[in-house]
């Protein structure tokens, strides 16, 4: 397996079947076989070598414990990978033996396979990144224009529309989506420089081996190997990091909003999804604890990569090796929570009156710098700020709504009365209204989001 | 000051300048002042009210402590700093006051403060950036051939050329240098949204506002305010901590070749730079110092500005003022990093002779693997390394070449010397074809990364 | 200043100051003061020549931007500084000028002038934790039998105690204190090893030297240098990172329950505290923010001191200094998250009414999980799990509370009748009851942290 | 298996073993069966159930994949294998199944199962400790005076001696064990509180409980549930990370004494140990290559351990299942550093003629401070640098020895030579002499070193 339970736990069947033993250790003998298959159309090696050596890379005739046991003690796992890939070969074809891992080396082998690994994964999460958009984007059709409070702070603030708020939850997730195709892009590259980069037991040919190989495995061929130059792969993983922040912020919002007091919205339940092993009762919002769990633990992973850029010479000691132990890990959990939020956003429901009773329950207090912008323009701000201050807490303080008080005080004040209409501070505390300004300014950011988020589904990874 | 000595140590005076408090208040006053002007323009405000409040935007007359102090108790700087504001408008002109922060909140101010300080470090960066690739690159034309040796573990592997090294310093710096451009472009917008990003105060006129502000400050209009979206502005702290990954393998290299059983290269000595409080004869590799140490600090400060992404609900309870205060320390230690590299590379002495003397001290190991692949073409794989294993132990054991024990092996054993001739076996020991060999792999590398810089130098930042 | 704008707003004058140039430097000077005079008591330099220096030792003459210059060049402040104390000295005696720094190292200066610092900041951390837990404790014990939700995964859970909860925040506190002070202990050493560690100059009286210098300062003498043996000094930063995570603890748990929908406590407001520059009505939870902010800054500052401890040899090259640099955010940071949360703790107010309404609102589905283990006790737990679900549905959906639907389950069961009265179902629902079971699992742990605590404040740090 | 491939290959077989599936399974069924046999002693539950419940408790007979997707789906991994073990019991005695995990709660289970691994995990740890300690100081018994060079910033700075050199590497393991057996023993409890921590189900019984289950599984019994209180725990992590960057210190000196070109030490060869799928020559130093990994992967473990701290009220969302998720990983991480370099420790090869060498060929610039500081006596410190850094430069541009430049220099001048006997100035250069000075620094602290360490290994974790 890829890890331990916890971390399996919080991921995915397939981001962890990536990552794999056998997923691994294929992808190695992947690199094998392409190497043999392009040495030979370049009259490196013999065919009939490259046959046999690629007939002998699958995976479930290798033992991993085996691997990791006698990787430990060279150094690497290649070298015991390439051992049992020789007997294999030696066992058919003792001459064709001589051939395996020609003229390449470790990093090789492994960086290749890791690439293969995390293309894989990244088709699950680019295609779980399109479904939650999607069902988001549904989300935001269906409530365009509901009322809700808007909070800065954990405080409530404004009215704002469940639209907008979905805005912030859909545009980042774009931008992520496209910034992870880019990056994907420059970072799913074949390895291939031999012991120090210049490829030099293939000679003149080196290239041209990198360019079938390239080729054969459906990777970039870079314009050279990329032994110690991590930045574009690094960046990849900064691209994970970004969305797991993006999660991260959807996931708070969404379990701050299923709080049995806020009740705003709820994650979908039944078929034992979010119960507890002591109380009956309980619907946890398990798709945001698993979007949260991937926003704690990114960033670590992100710095950790980070870290390790500094390698020394043509190949890194312990840098290397550690960035390769802690990649899986965020790949993995990145899925895990792509993939529960697309779930729990397909079953998302949203209480559009409880909504609106939590805005009430203000007593229109939300609309005090509304209210205090209307009478500023007549009696300058600070008086007007003043006065809403001293309006807000007779508000609180006799539970009456602001605008009875706020009319009260406009009524007791003639100079005022003369320039300010009842109806027009009526206006102010109208929740509907604010709910429509609010999705009017991101009217246009959506008609521009949802052609993006098509084009990217047009087109898949 | 904007840090302690320790962070001021490790950056450089115009970066420290970037993001000052003079720097931060002026930006934030920018901000008003082009807030006023802009509503003055819509009709919003009072046109003689903008000219007062935009006169008084001069960072000089606000009291630093006095915000500090004023912010901490109110919960944002922003307070402090409007309630200056207000009282020198009002000063001046009683009405104008009531106009200044019109329907604007503390995060509009500080976030855009923010991106105009981090513009103006991002200059300073950029052309520091430019300054390296181009010393780098001169370096390489000079050295194009001259043969080093290439190391893998820490450990001497084959024999590489100083052009080859150098293309690892630098394409990723070509291509740092792209990303942080692509990123700044979609970072660097203004923030404006009002109390919860809907900017309901100024009803239809929020957008023109934000279009006429983005275009006086010199900034992008992001397509609604940004509050709680982080990522593109995140994005670009990612390739900040990119860029110090990758000056941190620069100077992991050079401190390591400037060790003094190395002594490969140097860097520039002289007018008191590197020396010792207690020791006359050192000659300390001070820009290697500078970059290491951005390179530690700065994988973790972008760890902490992944971590606060899930911010809450329309504005974020300790994140993001958790954003703002970690943010500063790493773009000065960018730039520390890359002014200290630019300089160093402009005088970095590469001792030629002492690279063939660490080669030749080696007995020719380094071709123990070139060797056994001529080998194995007649013999086979397994058995030519085998018998390299074998003359390695020899050569090291009895100090001799192996060239020459390799050469006395194929005398002694017939079949082998039918097929490998004398000269054959000489010419895989070729210090200087090794190196040329290394140099030709990126050759089109080279090409391709001169233009790239050269379009990158041709319009700055 | 000590740090960006942002960061001494997230913390207080005092640890500001702890840091601060002056501070640091005046630290520098302290040690070059007291070397000099354990120098001149041990015959290694003229006592004269001593006491000039001493004299001379005074921050204020000093120039921290010449400091900061000079130290870029050179490799370390410690160079330039000691240049302006020669001077300093040699203006009134040429020959004791001669005298300064003799035998030191910069690392001796630096790392002694950061351990003072760090000292100072450590006297007014504990003081704000004394302040802290007393305040909590206080609370603890007016509301010690308060029934209020205990909640998990964001979600009601079963009714516990305002004392039960406020154990949670408190030990971890008491703890915490007790392991900074050890770790204070261990860490508040003094540096002094010459070049390398050795002392060299000093002969065999490095020793003496040390002890007399730690005396003079009050620190301790290590059993050597401790340049590149960083583990206690790290494992200091490590309890205040533990710190940060105990305080963001309480602050997540302040901000949740403070929330309008919740109300349950709220931070002391007045005095312009927690306003907005928006909303007049907004109070904002201004130290939850602050504490929240530390705990998302610290763990990434702990993980770079962390990973700077493999320093190379006998003085680290990048790490050591990325150290420094990262040092004294850590503390200002944990200070302004302790002050900040005793002025909270002091005047946080707790609505028992309020907390009471929001079991109340769960109709009793917080007992749920007591029910059913009194069902369990007859039926087996898998049939009362499954009638306590059920029961919780109706309950759910009729809006009645599930006392009176389990009532009248029970009643229409002649079997679970005959076992189980009324009074009993009904006891099981009973929620001070449920608050004075949960006050009492925690009675002799309050006694103990209560003596822990005063032990802690008879002994000032 | 724990972990994916990369992280197995850095960790060693008893450490993956502990944090298996099977051992973290075994260890949740450890606490059900003792919770079971607790409450029977207690009369809570009858001895007949427990005794079915505490037989069915055999990890082999548990599905953990299924474990994992139920778990998933739930929200926790305790519920499905609660299932499980329900089923397993019913198979047995249909009323015994209705006392499984009776009052207790998901993280009651999962908490102790960790635990349980955890302490396991530290038993491996320590004893590779005490190993790694042990072969230290039998080398700096060895070695107590050879002289090596000291190096600051990368370059030479004086002698030291081996001796002296092991100090700086054993002094923070002996500390390091000894907090770490602090750590533990506050760190390894017993979790069990139930659903909210007040064991509300057991009444007046829990506390009893509590005490039979940490008697029966070893354990301490804390004085409550920490399900929210993680400082305890994840001070723990923060010794194993303090491990590791002592660790790296270690590994980080050994890479760079065992380059070709400095070759002062080597780690133990042969049995295939260390090496290239490459190049026959290579002899990678893969114990330090080890220990720096995991001293690179270790400070973000950590960080994201204390980010997890601020759980919310009574059980965390996200924050609590990313802990455990991120907590094997960092511990595998510990052991497999710790064993390689115990391993390594006990067959480092020490090359004393090498490190004189490297000495000799300096010339005698390391002793251009002693020099300088003798000079200085006589002729002021600021004259005497001045002389010494011009007889530096000579002595490098003339390529001869110091002492030679400045016995002809002090033979040059009356006035000096008429104090400064040329003997006097031999004795400065005296390589042996350095390097006892050296050791006879740290004579005092080995004896101590050496007392607490066999105190340690006299008591076993």
């Amino acid at each position: 397996m890829t890890a331990n339970l916890f971390e399996r736990f919080l991921s995915t069947p397939e981001a962890a079947e990536a990552f794999s033993d056998v997923s691994i250790i294929q992808g190695m003998l992947d690199f094998e076989g392409a190497l043999a298959r392009a040495q030979a159309a370049e009259g490196i090696i013999p065919g009939a070598a490259a046959a046999v050596i690629a007939g002998a890379c699958r995976a479930e005739r290798f033992d991993a414990e085996a691997i990791v046991a006698g990787g430990s003690l060279a150094g690497t796992l290649a070298i015991p990978l390439v051992k049992q890939l020789t007997a294999a070969v030696a066992a058919q074809d003792a001459e064709a033996a001589g051939w395996v891992h020609w003229g390449s080396t470790s990093q090789d082998v492994i960086d290749t396979a890791v690439v293969l690994a995390t293309r894989r994964a990244l088709v699950s999460i680019d295609a779980s990144l399109g479904s939650l958009i999607g069902a988001l984007t549904k989300l935001a059709q269906v409530h365009r224009d509901t009322p809700m409070l808007g909070r800065t702070l954990l405080q409530p603030a404004l009215v704002i529309s469940v639209g907008f708020k979905l805005t912030s939850w859909v545009a980042p997730l774009v931008r992520g989506r496209e910034r992870l195709r880019l990056a994907a892009r420059a970072a799913l590259k074949l390895q291939l420089g031999g012991a120090v980069g210049t490829l030099s037991v293939m000679g003149e040919k080196g290239s041209a081996v990198a360019q079938r190989m390239a080729a054969d495995l459906g990777l970039r061929a870079g314009p050279g190997a990329w032994q110690t130059q991590r930045d574009e792969w690094v960046a990849l993983a900064c691209e994970a990091g970004l969305l797991c922040g993006s999660f991260g912020k959807i996931a708070k919002d969404i379990s701050l909003l299923a709080q049995a007091e806020v009740a705003e919205v709820a994650e979908p339940s039944g078929g034992g999804r979010g119960g507890s092993s002591a109380m009956p009762h309980k619907r946890n919002p398990v798709a945001s604890m698993l979007a949260l769990a991937a926003a704690a633990r990114a960033p670590h992973r992100v710095a950790a990569l980070l870290a390790t850029m500094p390698q020394e010479h043509e190949r890194g000691l312990g840098n290397w090796q550690a960035e390769l132990a802690e990649w899986p890990g965020l790949f993995m959990s990145v899925h895990g929570a792509a993939h529960a939020l697309a779930e729990a956003a397909a079953g998302l429901s949203v209480d559009a009156a409880r909504m609106r009773t939590n805005i009430d329950a203000l007593h229109g207090l939300v609309f005090a710098e509304a209210a205090s912008m209307l009478f500023a323009r007549h009696v300058g701000k600070s008086r007007a700020h003043a006065l809403l201050e001293s309006l807000s807490k007779r508000c609180v303080a006799e539970q009456r709504p602001l605008l009875d008080v706020a009319l009260e005080s406009l009524a007791g004040d003639a100079a005022l009365a003369s320039v300010i209409a009842a109806d027009e501070l009526r206006a102010v505390f109208d929740v509907n209204a604010a709910a429509r300004h609010a999705s009017s300014t991101v009217d246009s950011q959506w008609a521009d989001l949802r052609a993006r988020a098509a084009a990217l589904d047009a087109e898949p990874l």
